[in-house]
């Protein structure tokens, strides 16, 4: 006999129907084991199921709940927006008295940094409560001041990054358990590790805690909690506004959830929601204005002359070369140590390299002074304005060049020790360091020539008056940002606008963008990945990175695994008893079901058939509900554990262990009941969108399949009806990342062999 | 006997053969027929092939040649930026010109704009040099002063909207042969539908302009020639170029692309080409300086004042209302005039219809002044800066919230009729100034409130000084602008984008998007689609239209053509003969392959069908070149006309008719003759890239494979390895536009019964 697992199949007149079988979604409580991929096309099958039902609902309940479903997610959206914009505001203000107190005190609060110590000032006027430790403790001896101040000054820094890794150690343990109260711990382990001084920028932290923010709004609705296509979406906006609100542009926000989520690109509403928790986030942050400025950008590029001349294309496009350069070099740099880390000891006391790391970076940042010398390298010299930390002085060009130099080459080490330690960070903000560096010290080079030669052929398009500037050197640092950020994350229009939102000035966007092509050109040349795309790869992440795959000819029929390699379900011939045994020896998603011909039927997930299973067996237990607990142990194996003639112990079946729990008892239609020895017609269970090919497909095509189209977790091939193989998104994943000599290096689980 | 059309399958070792492969495949005139729907899949396909073919080549042409391949397409991009930005500027200079003749001359040259006519004037000097039409004939008389002024400003509109509908016209005659010269009468044509008067944007225009100059420039690189997909590409982002110098906004036209063109969302190159295409369009744009104010964006807004107040969302969200019911109110005004055009004699004489509504149009802005009124809504007013048309007289409030309502209900009226007529329109810039209206007008209606309860609870968080302006008209403007564009296109992002870059401030980006958001609201529920939508929907265009596909619970099945409707080809059992028969019969773009025992075993298209016969048939002819032509023309039928026993001319074959051109005759292979009642190997014709569907996928999923993912031609379905059924792209495009009743009104076949 062929027993059946008999969902009904939703039909518009089958109401009542349609809401048990949501129900019966919502109980489902997906466990996804660690690595796994999750199969978009089936969660955005079950929303689309979710929200028919919704729809269909009769009268005004079927108008009113889409609305309060849709409004419970812009609810999430909003929340979001405000929430990570405040909490961008009070990381400012946080960090800002973090790394003062490294310094000193204010003489009338504790808690007050030093510009709010020192507001109400006239100009000229010398602030005297701001005291240095040194000050504060009344040490009037040089050496032991210098001694003090240091001392310090390394000391919080150590205190600083070695509190922020612990934290964050335990936030990941207390990860399943994402209470207002982790999260808050959280957030002040983030802040505390920028205000460590670590290589380290904050957009990182911030895309971190609005996630995290977004996840814990969602939480608090029933339709986000079971459905990964919805909680995905929410998490694509709070990523963009996470990035809005560390650059203060919430453009560039939108486009870097463009280039790096494929979310982003599949739907405009996805894209719609990102914007506008960019924007609330920007105009939260605004309206806490933090620091007085009203300024939203992270630096403010001032007194920017409004042309550029046709020769500065050659120092703009050799920084898009350094870039290029510099970026592969810091790449493989990061991951040479990211190896090290794992195959060494150091790996195993990652607070312990974090305290070493923050005490180094104090020492070296103490000695070079380059806390606030990265805001200033984009400020044009005005004479009337002072000079930024010495880089105006046009004496002293030489040892400013020197100084520029000598600090991007640190700053390269200590990002590319940094990014991958046990601290969340950012890799936008010190690349941005690097590049300015390098490009201000280009400029400065261009400057003296040009002072030292105003009339040379080179410089005919300057104006002949020397009291206009011809050279803008903060300029060039920004094309020498845009040239690192290039180089090190191969992205393009979202660096462009991010830049773009700096300077303001159109006629300036041309140069950025030939800098960042130049960059991404030469840096792709010496390796092909920028520093995500390599991440995903040495963690093996099933994550499809966003690089062009090329195949030499190889169809699908080279990556796909072919029909003998397969565990298979044959519709009609399974036992339940062979089911069980499948679902117990193979820990496969999901399974293709064939026919008795070896036609290709359908696919099947695990879920499903564990439904199944489980759907019948509590229905049984049910009936036999007045019974004793003991006796329907017996008729449980009676059922379904009929043991074989001979190996009466081959099966080990304990309860809980198909999705047996309790809740799915409550569901109540009539099913078959079915022994052990029972074939199954699997019609029911079938997923309905599996997309299946030939395997005459390039592999291209089938990379462009999982990328940019269709998302899907598998697809099956057949040719005249029989199935043949089958590709997963992790074969996909691991084709497109096996290239790269490091793949899955820092895996939890080691690479395919 | 079955013969093959054996193509060698390209392997990486066989290189020589791949060229040849390559050399066919840009022979391969493709012929779309009108309305026809290109299957992407397969234009990617083969672009990949072209690319594959490329990259193989051996030493320094496997790396020389992409790089140039690269290059071209960065040569049309740059190239079409520059040309769309000059054309921009170009269209400016002109536009002006023409507007100002039909009211003066300027005194020392006739080719002179007011604006430049009376440049270098000191600050409250008179310009004499400008003189109107009747100052020019010396007319002293007021009537006939009047009447002439009048005469001249109708006349020459009518005389423009004519001749650029003649040259429109004629460019559509010219369309095929595609040279510079109809771009530039092309070009001419649409400047003048804009200098007409007439209710249009030239946003319309700037894209479609900028298309023509992609299609040109690409046209110089054969690569482009033969491939619809990187001319696709291309299109992308010459109409992204296009948006940006419309509204000197580019990252607002990237955008756009996003939101309405789905070559954009699917790849981030074509992004960043829209982006490149859409900087370097607003940079030259803005080098021209065609008025020498170096502004960029089409309206400035002037003193905006820095914050607003939380009373104020409720005549804001008022304006998105109005937009929303007025957006649908134009959206079914335009297409019931549309459908009236169609279906009256008005459409035999479209030049006419042009003319007369130049005239109308003229005769109403004439009397109403509508002309420069536009601008002038978006500035604040300020007492030191003269009052704009009358409008910050505060005696006159009345008056003018008249006149501006009024204006407004006029440019409603105009602009559903002109939108759809023979000039080529933007819908853009008509919406924004009927916003504008309304906008300032509540503004308008706000403030005068406001004055007189100044002290009312309402006003309380206005600041208490009545100098300090607490209502902003002019930003009472854009919000209109944006409700109004809400509710017509049904757009989000890129309207609050544009809108966005007009304001520059981050605060009012808030209130935009909460109208923008209201507008589409109320929209959607008057009717579901925006104006572009309605216009695919009523020609039928094989677009699918950007909206969200819900269905009642229908699969696929309820969508799909079932095999007993399809024309099957049977593998190995099909003949020659039947085969060319199959051709002649049906003009479908491809057919599915079943093997004997009705196993789906693939799909080839007409093309491969047809160049597979076609080369058989030319190697044919080669073998026998030494013989008279009459004698082959009997081998020919010999071939494949064998006359079938009883109706010999049963098969009408012609050369030509098949893609049998001399030029395929240079390819040499192999093949063997087959005889026209021979059965045919389909195994080398079949595509590679043709996804497989059970049809029991909902209608929703199956909508979004066509639509957002994967984005083929069309979708097979299968169940056990038989076939079951087909759905085109064509058939997803009547299911998304069936509920809009006037679908397919306009298309130039019939709609399908």
């Amino acid at each position: 006999m062929v027993a059946g697992f008999r969902h009904s199949t939703p039909g518009p007149s089958d109401q009542y129907n349609q809401l048990h079988e949501y129900e019966l979604t919502a109980h489902r409580e997906l466990k996804y084991t660690d690595g796994s991929s999750i199969d978009w096309l089936q969660e955005e099958a079950a929303e689309r199921e979710r929200s028919h039902a919704l729809h269909s609902q009769a009268g005004v309940r079927g108008a009113l709940l889409p609305a309060l479903d849709s409004a419970r997610m812009w609810i999430v959206v909003i929340a979001t927006g405000i929430g990570i914009g405040l909490a961008g505001a009070w990381l400012d203000v946080l960090v800002k008295w973090l790394g003062d107190i490294r310094e000193g005190r204010c003489a009338y609060g504790f808690f007050y940094n030093s510009v709010a110590c020192c507001s109400g000032l006239d100009a000229g006027e010398f602030c005297v409560e701001w005291q240095t430790w040194s000050q504060y403790f009344h040490i009037k001896s040089m050496f032991a001041s210098s001694f003090l101040q240091a001392f310090v000054y390394i000391s919080l820094a150590v205190i600083f990054g070695g509190t922020s890794a612990f934290l964050i150690l335990s936030g990941y343990v207390f990860d399943a358990f994402l209470s207002p109260w982790t999260l808050l711990i959280k957030a002040l382990g983030l802040a505390l590790a920028v205000a460590s001084g670590l290589s380290l920028g904050k957009e990182g932290p911030l895309v971190h805690v609005a996630c995290c923010m977004a996840y814990l709004f969602s939480r608090m609705f029933k339709q986000f909690r079971h459905n990964e296509a919805s909680k995905r979406r929410v998490l694509a906006a709070a990523a963009a506004a996470g990035v809005s609100v560390a650059f203060g542009s919430p453009l560039g926000g939108v486009l870097f959830g463009l280039e790096e989520l494929d979310a982003f690109a599949s739907e405009t509403d996805v894209m719609w929601q990102g914007f506008v928790a960019s924007a609330i986030a920007a105009v939260a942050l605004q309206w806490v204005n933090p620091f007085g400025t009203a300024k939203l950008v992270l630096f403010q590029v001032t007194a920017l002359s409004d042309t550029w001349r046709a020769f500065e294309l050659i120092p703009w496009i050799s920084l898009g070369v350094i870039g290029g350069v510099l970026g592969s070099l810091i790449i493989r740099l990061n991951v040479e140590i990211a190896i090290y880390r794992r195959q060494s000891a150091v790996g195993e006391w990652p607070v312990l390299e974090v305290v070493f790391a923050s005490g180094v970076t104090a020492a070296l940042s103490y000695l070079v002074q380059t806390s606030e010398l990265v805001a200033n390298l984009f400020q044009e010299c005005d004479p009337t304005k002072g000079d930024y930390h010495g880089l105006c002085n046009p004496n002293a060009t030489k040892e400013n060049i020197f100084l520029l130099v000598l600090t991007a080459f640190i700053k390269v080490v200590l990002t590319a020790w940094t990014f991958g330690m046990m601290v969340p960070a950012g890799i936008f903000l010190p690349t941005i360091g690097i590049g300015a560096c390098l490009g201000r010290a280009v400029g400065l080079v261009m400057q003296s020539i040009y002072r030292s030669h105003p009339t040379a052929w080179f410089f005919q398009s300057c104006p002949p008056d020397p009291s206009v500037r011809c050279i803008s050197p903060g300029f060039y640092a920004i094309i020498g940002a845009a040239s690192m950020l290039g180089g090190v994350t191969r992205m393009t229009i979202s660096l462009v606008v991010i830049l773009f939102e700096l300077t303001g000035a159109l006629s300036h966007v041309l140069p950025i963008m030939i800098s960042v092509m130049t960059a991404k050109w030469v840096g792709d040349a010496l390796g092909k990945d920028g520093i995500y795309t390599v991440w995903i790869a040495m963690r093996r992440y099933p994550w499809l990175p966003p690089v062009h795959y090329r195949d030499q000819g190889e169809t699908a029929a080279h990556v796909m695994r072919s029909v003998s390699d397969l565990v298979v379900i044959k519709d009609g011939v399974t036992t339940v008893r062979e089911l069980l045994d499948t679902l117990r020896q193979h820990d496969y998603h999901g399974f293709p079901v064939i026919d008795k011909h070896g036609e290709y039927v359908g696919y099947t997930t695990r879920d499903s058939l564990q439904l199944a299973i489980g759907t019948c067996f509590c229905l049984f237990i049910k009936r036999h509900a007045a019974r004793s607990s003991s006796s329907l142990a017996a008729e449980r194996s009676l059922m379904f554990l009929l043991p074989p003639p001979g190996s009466s112990d081959e099966i080990h079946f304990t309860e809980g262990a198909y999705g047996l729990e309790d809740k799915i008892c409550t569901f109540s239609k009539n099913y078959m009941l079915v022994s052990a020895s029972n074939r199954i017609d699997m019609s029911s269970t079938l997923e309905t969108t599996i997309i299946q090919l030939r395997k005459e497909v390039s592999q291209e095509m089938l990379v462009s399949m999982f990328k940019k189209w269709c998302n899907p977790r598998q697809i099956i091939f057949t040719h005249a009806g029989k199935l043949t193989g089958m590709v997963t998104k992790r074969d996909i994943v691991d084709l497109l990342t096996q290239h790269f000599p490091h793949a899955a290096s820092l895996a939890r689980e080691p690479p395919p062999t």
